[in-house]
């Protein structure tokens, strides 16, 4: 609406519009972060009964393959997304470093009677 | 399909049948990891638009009340969702890192651009 001041300080009004926009954008993130952590807790429960199938009937524990594919397709998706491949792909080994120790910890309870293998994804 | 086997490649139908839930539970995961990707670049498009508000307005990069709220907030509802807290927590500060290196970014750019002026919006 108006154009840009020489010395913002002085102009009031633009700043305490500038902090009622900042509200509403962390209204936003706020919400979006609830959807992400709902999100979350759906993958989990996803990858919790993966790694009870692998440990009850001895799959594979790691599948390299399923997660190049998984890589390849979420660098694809976030670029087209506008999100830095980078980090999606730094973001997937984040969540995949978590579902190792939930594997691992299924595979230990479930394995007391069988040896261990490496952890599983 | 109910109990852990003893020896699981004896039965190739439960086996079979295991990889075929496998591969269901993998496509549940695709989809969720879609939708987290999507969610994050529309976190990153409202915190892009933060970044740009506190270069402008010269407020700093990191907030750490904000942050405190954000992760209490995080916190609970992970804990109702069922996800780890800890675990919530640390995700928080795995996105926040991020956002804090584009806040950087765009510091920087906004003050080596228009050292004088105000950048107009």
């Amino acid at each position: 609406m108006t154009g840009a001041k020489t010395i913002p300080t002085d102009d009031d009004h633009a700043e305490s519009r500038a902090r009622e926009l900042l509200l509403e954008e962390r209204r936003s993130i706020d919400n979006i972060d609830a959807a992400l952590v709902h999100l979350l807790a759906e993958r989990f429960a996803h990858t919790q009964r993966v790694g009870v199938l692998k440990a009850e009937y001895g799959l594979p524990p790691a599948d390299p393959s399923r997660e190049r594919k998984q890589v390849e397709r979420l660098r694809a998706l976030a670029d087209e997304a506008g999100l830095d491949p980078t980090f999606a792909e730094a973001f997937l080994r984040f969540i995949v470093t978590e579902v190792i120790r939930h594997h691992e910890r299924i595979r230990d309870a479930t394995s007391t009677a069988a040896p261990a293998e490496k952890p599983e994804r």
